[in-house]
Order: structure tokens, then sequence, then C-alpha cells
């Protein structure tokens, strides 16, 4: 006897049809582990007659009705693959109603509507499962939820954007600036046609508020979290940084102030100064990585394949495997610890009382004294300073470059500071800020 | 109302108490995660009049009488922290008989009596969770058990001997003999006063033997993994690595061949030399980490503390928190899927019919045509060289080195090779062969 759990794919893009070959493809294993095979009975698409698809499936299962196919009496887990907020909300909701239990990799839904989605499961006694919605195909959602369950996560720093991290990799390997390199990336499907979303850091940002809930029981709202994109970054910048053994990289850190309960919360996504040997340094390319610091545990580090059509679609299986085993332990949908919620609110902190070292570039006039100027301006604001170099004459119409690494200073002190230096005669461009993060040791 | 889970904790030494410190430090999270508490209620020891402990307890919870403390009623979970094969399978088989859940860190017992145990779990109807046997705090038994459930692992190699990769970091930073840095290892209590289960490989060997079975569903004999120690390696070998952009690491080997269900089992203990651009090479001081390559996933990485107190406690306890789960939700022991068990014997690939390259060492005398003798042997055993160095001459006692590293050649064939090169005359020691594992893709 073999057990059967009806399943319907919402979208046939990437994933969906990653979804559909990994069942094929990995079918007798997966029958091993479950004790059951997953049977794919509705897909729901937007043009039921789209010539090409990303993998065969027959024509019968396809519809364009998205209510109809969630509360169809033989499905018990419905995979929302479509993305978005407002088609994939509604139906994500329509197949809790229907008493189906959720898979999705749609972290900007789970960032913005979490509390109503996991809010309107409980209610409805059915599963959600998420684990595609962070880092793709690395598993730090059981990691952080079952893995770590009896730790407490101090901080976290993850490379959760693989295009991010593609272009600042191929960057730092060129040298050629970053509009070259989005290009070349777009062209080779490394960067989406409209790229807006992943070099905003805004996608980073939605995959952060959901870390956040996750380790510090509490919400956070995404259009609060400090976000800057990675076109922030220069070839210039690279070269100071390599020079004194630093790599950029597009970050998301979160940390816990205060009382491990009840403190403040420190949530901010940008490129970052690391320095060159901690393991971060190494996750290169398209790849995605978390790096958590926890009490017990100490640093630990999860690095892998952060998109693509197979290693999503492998978390999404893996999510349905797990519900699979809850329907038959019937222990699926039953309120439990495991699932995220808010315990309790817990402030943001203010990024102008953020305490880190600074990476500051100013484009001056070539005149003497304009150094000084400058240092006596920092001083003021109570920042002291680890490294300063000036380089050279000014060549052609570029600005000489005065490049400043600080000691720990307050951010709002730093901000006050620049605001000042911007309004100099010397100074030919505004300064160009970017936060270092060695504060937590290397490998 | 606040239930309470019952503990026996089997063994107060560094894990033991590490876990009576954890549930201490963390009370207040772990309660918010499970909804319970854990008491523990009894602590088996060998000397229950012992003077000096790593905490603090309560003296009225300790006993030496282990039977007694698995049986009592009011015990729901034994955590098994005695380690070794005898006392630890006694006492683990009769908590099981009483009806006990066991977590256990016990790698040696998993690896050489895992059938016997899993076995009695099922017929008991209790659960068995081992976390903590394979990589301390870091949750890999989670992950390739859950996180790539939909997967199919198709090789490992994993760095999971936190002293051997000690010393051969502090080897490679010093270039000291392996003796002398053992010695300080052992005075920092980073290596055992006995540590010939860590650099033999014999530790690793075991926790190899539970990989495999958890990644490719067969047993396999610990006694027949080919096993070397990392005190073959000498500081000139390091040298020699890292003129060519190598590391030499401690690791752990397994790869499946053939058919992906029923297809030979490669597994194999020994240093090797790998690219210093690998992740793994990464991976220093005591720190353990496992790299994965699946199906549908590809090259993963997961890293962290492998062994000390707290780390090593904090699976323990995550184990605890998910039988506590199970046990409310009524599926504590229930024969699922998740519990490793042989599917089908698989062969184990013999080292004769390994295909790798290969680093060799010859120590020659320092006369004409030596060189050629030894590279007209090579290649008469299909052994084709990729990089060759003859070091000057001899300086006082000690031969000249000649070192190869080989193209991908036959285990078999090396090995002859080395057996007619060591008869020469002009051969001052027998050959030194280290395996090169750069097959793998880096990062």
């Amino acid at each position: 006897m073999t057990r059967t759990i009806g399943v319907a794919l919402l979208g046939l893009g990437n994933v969906g049809g990653g979804v559909v070959k990994l069942l094929e493809d990995n079918a007798a294993a997966i029958a091993a582990r479950l004790g059951a095979r997953f049977e794919v009975r509705a897909i729901a698409v937007r043009e039921v007659d789209k010539a090409k698809r990303v993998v065969d499936v027959d024509r019968r299962l396809l519809t364009s009705d998205v209510d109809a196919a969630v509360r169809r009496d033989d499905i018990d887990i419905v995979c929302e693959l479509i993305g978005g907020t407002t088609l994939a909300r509604h139906a994500m909701l329509a197949a809790i109603a229907a008493g189906k239990h959720v898979v999705t990799a749609n972290k900007a839904l789970l960032a913005e509507h979490g509390a109503e989605v996991f809010g309107a499961a409980e209610r409805a006694g059915v599963d959600v499962y998420y684990e595609a919605a962070v880092c793709g195909g690395v598993p730090v959602i059981r990691v952080l939820r079952e893995g770590l369950a009896s730790d407490r996560v101090e901080s976290l720093h993850g490379i959760v954007n693989g295009t991010s991290n593609y272009i600042l990799t191929e960057m730092a390997r060129t040298r050629r600036p970053f509009a070259d390199i989005l290009r070349d990336a777009q062209a080779l499907g490394y960067a989406e046609a409209d790229p807006t979303l992943d070099i905003s850091g805004g996608d980073a940002a939605h995959k952060l508020a959901i870390l956040v809930n996750l380790c510090f029981s509490t919400t956070i709202d995404v259009a609060a979290i400090p976000t800057e994109g990675i076109d922030i970054v220069e070839p210039i910048d690279l070269d100071y940084a390599d020079k004194w053994d630093y790599v950029i990289k597009p970050l998301v850190i979160a940390r816990a102030h205060g009382d491990p309960a009840t403190g403040p919360i420190e949530a901010r996504v940008h490129p970052a100064l690391i320095p060159a040997s901690w393991l971060l340094a190494d996750v290169g390319g398209a790849k995605n990585a978390l790096y958590v610091q926890s009490y017990a545990l100490g640093p630990s580090l999860y690095y892998g394949a952060g998109a693509g059509m197979l290693p999503t679609a492998m978390s999404v299986v893996s999510d349905m495997i797990e519900i699979g085993r809850n329907i038959f332990a019937r222990v699926a949908g039953a309120p439990r610890p495991t699932r995220p919620r808010p315990v309790q609110p817990r402030a943001a902190m203010a990024l102008g009382e953020l305490r880190t070292r600074y990476y500051l570039r100013f484009g001056v006039h070539d005149q003497p004294g304009v150094l000084g100027r400058l240092m006596t301006i920092l001083g003021a604001h109570h920042i002291s300073i680890a490294q300063v170099v000036q380089d050279g004459r000014a060549t052609g119409d570029e600005p000489v470059w005065v490049v400043v690494v600080t000691h720990e200073a307050l951010e709002s002190d730093v901000r006050a500071a620049l605001s000042e230096i911007d309004t100099l005669d010397v100074v030919r461009q505004p300064a160009r800020l970017i936060r270092i993060s060695g504060e937590v040791s290397p490998a």
C-alpha cells in the first residue's frame, strides 16, 4: 500500500518547475523516506495555453482558477510559488481557509503579512512551512528553529541575496563598475530584468525580517529596517578594501541588545567591509550563507545555494515531506511552539545609536590643509581614526580621495560630521560611507 | 500550568555538566519554546562522593545505580553521556527496555551497535536522538535528515574531529612537529591524556559510519573503513602543500557510486591535501564542518563547534526539546522514516579501486638518475605526473626529497608502484602518501 498526498502548485515558473522535476527525479527516495508519494493534482498558472514551460506537465492539470485549485477535496498541501503579495496573499489565505497545509517560498509575503498568515493558519489548524523563503536550499529555518532550539541567538550576519553577492564578487574580481556587471548578470540570468528588489536590499530586508521573527520572537516592520543597496560600492572602494585586507559583502545584520527577552533589536541591510579572514568573505558568486553567533554554540555558519530551480524546490519538497509526516502522525496543524510568533513587541534600535567602525571616502580639491580640516571635524564629533590615506595628486577630472577607517564610533556622530564636511568648499562630492563589520571574531 | 518532563542524566562530566548549566541559563527561553520545563530528577555518576564537579548540583540527585536511575517512573528522557560502549550500551538498552526516550552523544556506541539500539527503540516505541554525536553543536543530523529530506546526497567531506584539526592547524601555523603540538594541545586541554582515538582517525570513523547510515541508508562496518591518523603528516609536507596552494586537513569522505540506491559506498578517513580556495580549508582550530554535495542543492556547508561543554550540551538539550514536542503531540516513539535504518546492504568500495590524486614524497640518495628511475616506475604503473620537484642537495643526514603530485590514478596502481620503489637501493625511507581531495569544485 502506498499512501498518496495530494498537492496543488500555485505557479509553474522556475521554482514550480523545479518541484515537478524533483518529485519525479527523487520519487523513489522520497517514497522510501515518507512512506507515501506526492501526487500533483492541480497547477494554477496565469496562462493555461502558454506554449513554453520550464518542465513538461500533463496539460489537464493546468488551471487559471487559483481559488478552485486550492479548494479541491483531493488536495492536502498547497505550494504557493507565485511570488508577490497580492494574488499570493489572497491564494494563501484561501488555501488556509479551505483547511489546506501550505508551503511557500514567498519572503515578501511572510515579511509583510506574516502575522496575518500565521494567525489564520493557527485558527484553521493547518501547517505553514517556508524553508525556501530564506537562503533558498540551505535549511537555515530548520537550523534556527530546531537545531538551535535550546540556544539563544545573539547576532546574525548573512549573505542572503545571491544577485547582490554575484555582482559584488564580480566587481571585486574584475574591478569593473556596477552598471557593467549588472548588465552582464542580466544577460547570464543571474539578475532579473528588473533587479531593483535585489540590488536595493529590499529582498534581503524581507528575509531579515523573517530571521528576526524566528530568532528574537518579535515582529519587525520591514519598511523601518535601515536598508542600503550595493550600488553605493564603486571599484575604487574595492581597491581600498583589498589593500587593507577587507572584502565588501552584501550583508544583513541583526543583534539583540540589553535584556535577551525584551531588549531592543538592531537590524540593518547594507554592503559592508568584512575581514578577508572571516569565513563569510569566502562566500562568493551567487551563494548564500548565514553566520550565527549564539550563547551556547558560539559561532556557526550555514552555506549553499540561495536560489535556483532545484535548490529552492529542494526546500519546498522537504517541507512537503515534513507536512506529510505530520499528517500521518495526526499532528499536522497542531499548535506548536515551532511556529514563529511575536512573543512580545521589542523596540527597534535606531540606526543613529549604532556603534561600529566606518569606511569613509571623501573626494576633495587637491590643496594644502584639506586633510587637516577633515580630521579636525571628525575629531570634534568624537570620531577617532584607525587609518587614513590621501592618494597622490588629482588626475584629470577626478577629485583627490581621502579615505578613512574609523575606530568604533556612534552613527549619529558620523552622520553629523559628514553633513558638516559635505558643506566645505574644498569638498567636491558627498562623502561615501560603508560600514565595517569586523566585531565578530573570524573563523 | 507548566508541564514538566523528567530527565535522568547518565554521566556528569563535561557534557552532562553543560546540560545542567544550559537548562538553568536558558530556562525561560526553553520553557517558552516547549511550553514545558525539564526537571533533572536523577544523575548517575561513578563516584557519588567525588568532591569536585564541573557544575554544582543537588547531591541528593546523585546515584551510582544506573539501572535504578533509568527505570524510575518519574523519568521520561534518559541522556546517555557516559561514553564508551560497555556501560553506556547496557544503560541505553536498559533505558529503552524501561520505555524511556533516549538522547545520546555517543558516536562509538551508535557506530558499533546502532542497529541493536535503533532496533530495540523501535520495538519499545521510544525515540533515540543523537544530534551531538557528530559535529557537536552543529546540527548536521537534522540538516541531513530533515533539511535535505527531499534531496539525494552524492558525497560528503567533513572535518569532524576537533583535536586533529587543531593539531594540523597549529602545525601549519608554526611548522613545529606533530609530537610537540600534541604535547601543547594536551596541556591546553584541546587533546585528551590518551589522544589515540582522536589522532588515529578512530573517532572520525565512528562519526563517518553514522553519516553514511543517514545519507546512504546502509550500515557500514567501522573496522572496515580505511583509516589513517594525522601523525603521517610532517612539517615538510605542510611546506610543499603551502607552495602549491593546498592545505592539509583531517577529512572524512564518503561517496555513493553507481546506482544511487544500491551502488557501492566509498568511505575513508585520512588527512588530505585540499585546495586553499575551498571553504573547508578555512575551517581552522578545533572547529568542525561538513561539506555536502547533493543532487538538488549542490554544494552546502555546515560549520561550528564540534566539541566543548556548552556546544555539545546545546545539541543534547535541543534533542530533548524535540522529544518533548513529540511527547506532547503523542507521537514520541512512533515509527517514523526519520529513524536511520539500513534499507539494504551496500558494498563497501575497496580502497584499491579509489581513483584520486596523490601527493607522494620520496626520500632518496642524492645521486644522478634517481628521478628518472622513480618516474619510470610510476609511468609503468599508469600514474601520470602533474607536478614534481626535487629539492636541492642533501643537507646533513636528511635524504633528498622528491615530491610528486599525480593526476588521477588508481590507488592499487599507486600502491604497487610504491612497493616497487621502496625496494630500490637509492631509496632511503618508505614513500609518504597523502591523498588529494580537489575534485569538489571550490566555493
